[in-house]
């Protein structure tokens, strides 16, 4: 397990943030035996029931990748197609050092391998300013939030996210009985004073405050919001207010954009900086940061890392190797591989190459908006900053058929945008177009809970998640669609209403 | 997802054993869009956030393995070295066929690559009789076994097992409130009458009836034993009776061995079948069989599989796509060449040469025991038919310090074995020998249960576990030490207990 730094500030003892599960995990008593071997290897151990590494079929394993040694690598991959260079990464018994490949290839320990270990460190040293903070390699993102979301909660805990979020995570945590809190976003991401709105206003009736937050601080999904240095920096004053535990969940750090505008910003080096992390601000040891490789490289990798204090570090890796167990050798070999290949220089290439080639599909996709959808005046777009979704407003005040409730009507939603919503959705697909609508991404919340006062979640529904992650052809295809659709929608409703379902299964 | 064959017997309905997690457990909304996206395939797509194929930097990836065309090929890559014949197999965006490559790097779904379970069924076809299960991929047998207590145990539950067992397993599923009730077995595993009479006994005082079976069949860790095919329907009759779950975790399956006298018995086609498995069966679909690629392949892989009744997997893979996810696409891709590569003649090869390996191995370490241990008369063993552990009883009664307590003391251990084998264990290593102690083992179970009448565990902890799946050297080392410690230990007891504790970290 990566060692604490003997210079290690104190971070703060965080540990009744565990759920009851953590407490009660025992180690398995024969990672103690394994533990004499390890102290002493002058033992003959009849101990360990390891397969024989001779017995391996396999031999070596050659990647073929992508150079970094080129300015732009990725516009050179994409352009150059089976001339593209490359270079051979191989992990092979038989090479000087067959280390990497027996490792790979063993069983391990939960934390994941020393070399894929070295990998993510040598990363987490060159982005982010957290030296006392230590990595654990997980099986991706979705894998790292689960498990933190069941060690940090049982039921009837309460933790806040935004109110649109990616809906797979929340209802996991849902299954094991935490309830979530809705926090108000706007273009800019979490709005502090709501957040902090909630916290202070606490109703202790309802049970215990909440005291994880699940952030996605650069391209939300679906909203591609990117919280600044400054709200980062209060939501981090908050959780040490109130006690919280932030989950950064970043997949999308990489991935930041400039404005459209900027047409001067064509080489890396222009680029402006990558955004400080919350992982950067933490102090106390109250940040729960889960990277990814999965956009970077291939999400078939399954592998990514989570960065914490030592002490959580601990009870994850108790969980991880009496669930999961490490990652596969093979994706934890070919990244450690190829950062020793590409080096962190040509790493940080092909980052900011993946960055200018995402800006281009993003401007591209902005382009068609402006000239295919905007002028009917019916939605609206912010530019992006971060990340692989346009949030699409629809203007649905502009509707024939919408329609509000008086004002004393105080509970549940006022206005018809969710059905205009599904009815537009349904249109869309009848257009040959799918487009994925904000109701799915509603922070699924208790029922019957309302704040008094507040705008119910449907009434501000009226949007769209349109992703330019794809290809130019399916956005050049897509787009017109949306104009048209929306604006026969918008025209002719009664129309669209009567078939509204046949076509859907 | 693998789809169920339309001639599929009506299969018991057992989700009344699922437990509450499960039951609340929504399906991800966003798998409903995506849905639409299969079933509408004219449809333009900005739905999905995938990184875009092009900008994976993989162009290739090559796996040099052993050749499984010889007769007896793990001997030929043992002893050839580095001039064993070899096979390439490879996964190429440029291929002929590039969608393998392709999908085992990008998302997938929680049940698997189809190339995986396609390869995972043609096994299962080939060595069970189980055409109506269906095949789930999984992370290796710590993933699966944890994932499938997760699925069937909630707070309070009881699930059963072998009175000495793989100790991680059960304490994962403490951690989520599974209590654990003890099965007596001797050297042929489950005793089918001691199941029943727990069973049958069940004082529903302390809680609702058992309703999972956690069994090892083959080469049980740590005690060798296989169940006989006339106690696997024995337990099959008694499970139908009171309604248990049997978890197959069968990780030994391909490593049976025959006796060691058969000299005889050199060449594959004279080795003794391959058991029935549980899986083989289950006419209810009350059998959830979980295989592993770690014994037969390679542990780092993290590659196995489940086999259950279609209702399980559909809950299985709902929980996956909302946890790990599905595994790394380099091992799914790598069994599926492999097997292709190999052909099912070829994998038979394969496993069968194993098996003479490690038969081998055994039978080593057996005549390492006779010539070194057996003759002081301190320790005995049962021949292992399976798997890859040597379970030593060591004849404590015969030490001079041994007590027993008088017959009225009813509660609690009766005699001092623990604290001898305590004693021994530390002399083993004092001695330069490192083997496990029975009481690493013990099934946990609830504080202050204990049968009225029976035999205390500690008093049957007499037994050390010795594995002969290292190399001939560190057998040939180890064997001749545990013989010394024995008759030391047993010849001079109060010097060795005087320092006993003084060497052991």
């Amino acid at each position: 397990m990566a060692s604490v730094a003997v210079d290690a500030p104190k971070f703060v003892d965080l540990t009744h943030h565990l759920a009851p599960e953590v407490l009660v995990r025992k180690t398995n008593p024969l990672k103690d035996i394994i533990r004499i071997s390890w102290e002493n290897p002058h033992l003959v151990s009849l101990a360990n029931g390891d397969p024989h590494h001779s017995l391996y079929p396999i031999r070596r394993v050659e990647y073929e990748v992508a150079s970094a040694a080129d300015e732009d690598p990725v516009s050179a991959w994409r352009s150059l197609g089976a001339s593209a260079p490359t270079q051979l990464l191989t992990s092979s018994r038989d090479a000087d050092s067959p280390r990497l490949h027996q490792a790979s290839l063993a069983y391990g320990h939960g934390v994941g391998l020393p070399d894929a270990l070295r990998t993510v460190t040598a990363l987490n040293n060159a982005y982010h300013t957290a030296p006392h903070h230590v990595a654990t390699m997980t099986l991706g993102n979705a894998d790292a939030i689960t498990k933190v979301f069941r060690m940090l909660g049982s039921a009837g805990d309460y933790f806040l996210a935004d109110e649109f979020t990616f809906g797979p995570m929340p209802i996991a945590a849902e299954a094991h009985g935490i309830k979530w809190v809705p926090v108000r976003i706007d273009s800019g991401g979490i709005i502090p004073e709501e957040l902090e709105r909630i916290l202070a206003n606490w109703d202790s009736r309802r049970g215990k405050r909440p005291h994880v937050l699940y952030a996605v601080p650069c391209g939300q999904n679906p909203t591609g919001s990117t919280l600044s240095l400054e709200r980062r920096k209060q939501i981090y004053e908050i959780a040490q207010k109130y006690d919280l535990i932030i989950v950064e969940d970043d997949p999308y750090y990489f991935l930041q954009y400039d404005p459209p505008s900027t047409e001067a910003h064509s080489t890396q080096t222009q680029l402006k900086p990558f955004p400080v992390s919350f992982l950067s601000l933490d102090v106390d040891g109250r940040v729960i940061r889960i990277d990814s490789f999965s956009k970077i490289m291939a999400p078939g990798l399954r592998l990514g890392w989570i960065t914490s204090q030592p002490a959580f570090q601990q009870h994850l890796v108790r969980f991880i190797d009496l669930s999961s167990q490490q990652p596969s050798g093979f994706p934890q070999a070919l990244v450690s591989l190829l950062l020793d290949g590409w080096g962190l220089a040509g790493f940080d290439r092909w980052v900011r190459s993946l960055r200018l080639d995402y800006q281009r599909r993003r401007d591209f996709l902005l382009g068609l908006f402006e000239r295919e959808v905007a002028p009917g005046g019916l939605a609206s777009v912010d530019v992006p900053e971060a990340g692989m979704f346009l949030w699409v407003r629809v203007h649905l005040e502009r509707h024939p058929r919408f329609t509000r409730k008086a004002e004393e009507v105080v509970e549940g939603a006022r206005t018809n945008a969710r059905e205009l919503m599904q009815e537009l959705f349904e249109a869309c697909i009848r257009g040959g177009l799918l487009i994925v609508p904000a109701t799915v991404f509603v922070l699924p919340t208790e029922t019957g809970y309302e704040e008094e006062g507040s705008v119910h979640i449907d009434d501000r529904s009226n949007f769209l998640r349109a992703t330019f992650a794809g290809s130019e052809e399916t956005m050049a295809a897509g787009m017109p669609i949306l104009g048209k659709v929306l604006k026969e929608f918008f025209a002719d409703p009664s129309t669209a209403r009567i078939d509204a379902t046949s076509t859907v299964a």
